[in-house]
C-alpha cells in the first residue's frame, strides 16, 4: 500500500462492440493514467465486466465530478457501476465466536496496515476476546444469541453495523446461522469463511462428515452470505493434504491455516473491489 | 525399481498389546531384513493396520512357507492379511472409452517400466484405440456396449478379465457405470477415476456442475468401484485452480491433467499393496 | 478450441497515458470484437504490455490490412508488437533423447487436438522412439550426437527446423546443451523443461543435488534458452512434495509427472501468444 | 491434544536384521501399549530410524525407569536415543524483530493450546511487540543488537534462554544472523523460518532476488540454524504462486502468508519430537 492514490472502477455491462474503447478514451480524455486494468468477456452469458485503478492525481477532478461525467457513459451501455477512492479505508466489522485463529489472524495484518482498513468495532456471541480486541484499541461487543432472543441479537448486531457505518461484515468462523432478514438488508457485503470445500459438506460439522467420508484433502470456501445456507457465491477456495493418520481433531487443526488464508484472501479482493458478481458465481480480477 | 526381491505383507487385526512385536519377531527369527514398514493404529474403531517390506533373499524360505509358517501368528492375532512378492508383476486390465489422456500416460508408465506391470489387454467400447495399443504389442477387445446388450457386454468384460488372469481392472475414463454383479465379483480390484473432487458432483458431467457451481478449484478422484456410483473407498485425490475466465471447456483440459496424475498415483498405491480398505475408506501407507 | 477465429495481437511499448484508449479504439471503429484481453503495467521499468484476441469475422479485413492499418498507432506508440491468427497452425518440432513422458504427453494432447498445432518432425540423438513417432504419421530423425560431431549435428537440427518451416523448439528432455549460436538463431523459440525448480540446482543431475541439500519440495521448470545455461527467461514452474523416504529414483519419477506438466502448460502459453518476454523475465497472460 | 499421556522414544542406530522386534518386544513386555510408531531405513548409509508413542499408564514404570532398562538395548544398537513425556511441555523462547505475522500466529495457537508449550520469554531487538507480548502475561526482553554490542548481546540472549530453561528458541523473522557460539551451544535446538524456497536465494533480500529472477513461484524454509548461513538441516518448505503483476511487496505479502505456516509446521514437527536429523538433512515422522 505504498502505492499512490487511485480511483477503482468496477463494471458490466451487456456485452458489445467498443465497451473498453469507450471507457479508455473517457479517461484517456481527461488524462487518467491508468495503473491496473482487468477485463473478461462471459461469452455464454453476453455479460461483460471490469475493473480499472486510475491514478488519482493524474484525473482534473474527484469521484463526484467522475461520476457525473461518467454517468452518461455508463447509461449508454447500460452498466452496473462504481467507483471508489483508495484513500477512503474500507470500514469492516468482525463478528466472532470462540475460536480464535480468524480474529488473529485479521489483527495482525490490520496491525501490520497490510489490510489497510478501519476496524470500527468487533462483535461476539461471547465475551472470551474482549481484553484482546480492546488492548487493539477497537471496540467490543458482546451480543449472546440464544434459542429465544434471535430476532432481538440481530437486530443489534444490525444496529451495530449501521451505527459504525460499516461496509462488510466478515464472519470469522462466527458458527451461527445469520437470518435471511440480516443477509438480505446487506446484499454482496457479508463474507463468510465456511470450513469445507464446497458444496461438499453443507452445514454444520464438515470435518466430521470429510473423516465419515474418507476423503485425501480437505478445504475451505470464502463466500458471500445469502439466505440459502452455504450456498452464495464463492469467492476463493484452498484445500490441504491429510491421510489416513488424522483424527478430526488434526483436520479441524489443518483446517484452521486453510480458514485464515482463505479468509484473508477473499476479504482482500473484496476490499480491493476485485469482486464482481454475476449470478450465483463471482469474477475475481486478481 | 532397480531394488531387490522383496515380499510386501499388509494385514490389519483388532488392536492389542504386542502386534508388532509378534510379527517383527517372526522376521527377525528367521533374519528377515525389513526394508520398509509402516503402522496405523484406528483409535476409533479400535484396529491395527500394517505393512512390511522383506527382502526376499535374507529369508531361508520363500511365500509358500512363509503363508504357513505366519498362518497361526495371524489366526492368534485375528489378522485378516495377505502377502506378495515383488517378481511376480501384477497383471493389469485398462478400459478406456474414447479419451486418450489416461491411456497414453499409463502405457508412457509401462513402456518405461516405471510401473513394472503386465497388461494383458485393453478392452475398449470403441475401435478407436486399436492401432495405438496394438503398436504396443497388447492385445485390444472391442467390446460396444450398447443400452440393449448391457449384460451380454459385461459378461465378455469379465471372461476377458478372468481369461487372461486379471489382477487389477482400470476403469481409465471408461465412461460406463459399471453393473452391481461386476463389482460384486471383483471387490477391491477395480479402480476409477471420478473427473471430480468427491464427494462434489457425483455422477455425470461434473465440470459442467462445477461451473454452475462457481468453484475456484477442480479435482479428481481415484476410488475403488462399488455398486455404489461414485461412493466407493477413495484411494487418492487432487485439485487444480481455475478462475472466472475458464470456459467447461478449459475445465476438462485442465481437469485432464489432474485425472492422469491422480490414477496414476492410486493405481500404484493399489499394486504395491499400499492401500488397504477398512470400512469405506482407505490406509493409503505411501 | 471450438472457438470462432481470432487474431491475437500481442504488444509492448513504453508507458503514457491512452494506450488502451488508442488501441481499442482502432479496433472499435472497425466493428473488431475483442474476445479476451490483458493488460500489465511495468511500473519500474514504466513499460506496457498487452495482449487482445479480436474475432476474425467481426473484422471487416485480415491480417495483412490489419498490419497496415494498426502500422501507424504502433510507430506512434513505439511499441514491439505481433499478430497471430488462430486459423493458421503454429510448426512445432520436438527434440527428445531417451526419456519418453514428455513425448508421450505432447503426443497424446496433439493427438486429442487439445494441442491444436502441426508437429512437422521429430529429431532426437537416439533412435528409440521412431516406430512410437513415425506410427502415429509423424516423421522421425535420427540425429546423433556425438563429443567429436556438434557443430555438425546442430547445424542439422537447425536446417531440418528451417526446412520444416518450424515456429518453435521444444526440448521434451533433450539433455544436450544446445550451441550459443542455436540459441542465437531462434530467440524466443526454443523451450526448455529443466528437471529443478530454478535457480535452485542448475546444470546436470539436479535431483541428485536435490537429494543431497535434503529439500521437501523438488520442482521443474519451463524457460526460453538462451546461451546462458538455464538462465533463460521463466515460462512456468510448479513443485511436488516429497519425503525423506524418497529415494533418488523415486524423485527421478515423481519429477517426471511435475516436468511433462509444466512443458505442457509453458508450451500452451507460448503457443497462445500468452508470453512476452521483458529483459530476462516474461509476462504471462494466462 | 486430547489424547491420553504419551511417552516419545526416538532413535537412529546402523542398520541390521532385528531392530524393530527388539524395541517393540521390550515395550510388548512391560505391556506398552504403542499409539503410533514410524520407521525409516536409509538404504544409502545403512542407518535406521524410528520414532514409537507409547501410552504412559499401560506401562508399569516411568521415564526413569524406562531409561534405566531400556539403556542396555539401546547399547546393544549402538543407539542414538531419546525419550520424552508429553505431560512435561517444552519450553519455547520465541526471537522477534519489528514484523508481526509470526509472532501472532504462534500467540494463537498457544493461546487456543494448539500448541501446548509453555513460552517462559519473548526476545526482541526492537521494543514494539512489548504491550502485545505482555497483555498474553509472558515476559518481554528488549535486547538491542548493534553493530559494536553483538557478543555481548547475543551472550544475553543465551542467558536468557539459559534462565527460563529453554528447550528451543525460535526465530520467528528474527532477521539477525545468530553468532557461530550461539549456534553450537544449542544444536538442534534453534529453529529459523528463512523466506525463501532454499536453496534458491541464500542471505538478505530472498523476495527482491526472487523478483529479479522471475521465478513464477515464491516460497519459505524452516531449518536448524547451524553456523553455515542458510545451510542447516531443513525441516519443512512450501511455496505459493505468482506472476508478473505482482511487486516485490506483494512478493513480501504472499510470502508472509507462507512463512507463518511452515515455521508453524516445522516447530510443530520439531516439539513433537518428530524430526531426527542425519547429517545435513531430517527425517520427518509426519
Amino acid at each position: 500500500m505504498h502505492r499512490d492514490r487511485f480511483f477503482t472502477l468496477s463494471a458490466s455491462c451487456p456485452d458489445r462492440v467498443g465497451i473498453i474503447a469507450r471507457v479508455a478514451s473517457f479517461i484517456a480524455e481527461h488524462q487518467g493514467w491508468i495503473l491496473e486494468s482487468s477485463y473478461h468477456a462471459d461469452a455464454v452469458d453476453g455479460r461483460y465486466f471490469m475493473r480499472i485503478e486510475v491514478k488519482a492525481d493524474s484525473l482534473p477532478f474527484h469521484l463526484a465530478e467522475f461520476r457525473d461525467r461518467f454517468h452518461p457513459i455508463a447509461e449508454e451501455l447500460r452498466m452496473d457501476w462504481r467507483i471508489s477512492d483508495s484513500a477512503v479505508k474500507k470500514r469492516v466489522v468482525i463478528l466472532v465466536s470462540k475460536q480464535e485463529h480468524c480474529l488473529y489472524d485479521l489483527m495482525a495484518r490490520w496491525q501490520s496496515k497490510e489490510l489497510d482498513i478501519e476496524i470500527p468495532c468487533v462483535i461476539s456471541n461471547h465475551d472470551n476476546f474482549r481484553g484482546f480486541v480492546e488492548w487493539h484499541g477497537i471496540a467490543f461487543h458482546h451480543v449472546p444469541v440464544t434459542a429465544d432472543n434471535k430476532q432481538f441479537a440481530y437486530a443489534e448486531v444490525q444496529r451495530l453495523f449501521e451505527e459504525v457505518k460499516g461496509d462488510t461484515m466478515v464472519l470469522a468462523r462466527y458458527m451461527q446461522i445469520i437470518p435471511a432478514e440480516i443477509c438480505s438488508a446487506n446484499p454482496g457485503r457479508i463474507i463468510n469463511i465456511h470450513h469445507s470445500f464446497l458444496p461438499s459438506f453443507v452445514g454444520a460439522k464438515p470435518y466430521h462428515q470429510a473423516y465419515q467420508r474418507g476423503v485425501k484433502l480437505i478445504g475451505a470456501t470464502c463466500h458471500y452470505v445469502t439466505a440459502d445456507l452455504d450456498q452464495g457465491p464463492i469467492i476463493e477456495q484452498d484445500v490441504i493434504r491429510i491421510d489416513h493418520s488424522d483424527s478430526i481433531e488434526d483436520m479441524v487443526r489443518y483446517g484452521k491455516d486453510i480458514e485464515k488464508a482463505v479468509l484473508a484472501r477473499g476479504l482482500r479482493y473484496h476490499l480491493e473491489d476485485r469482486v464482481l458478481t454475476h449470478g450465483n458465481k463471482t469474477i475475481v480480477f486478481r
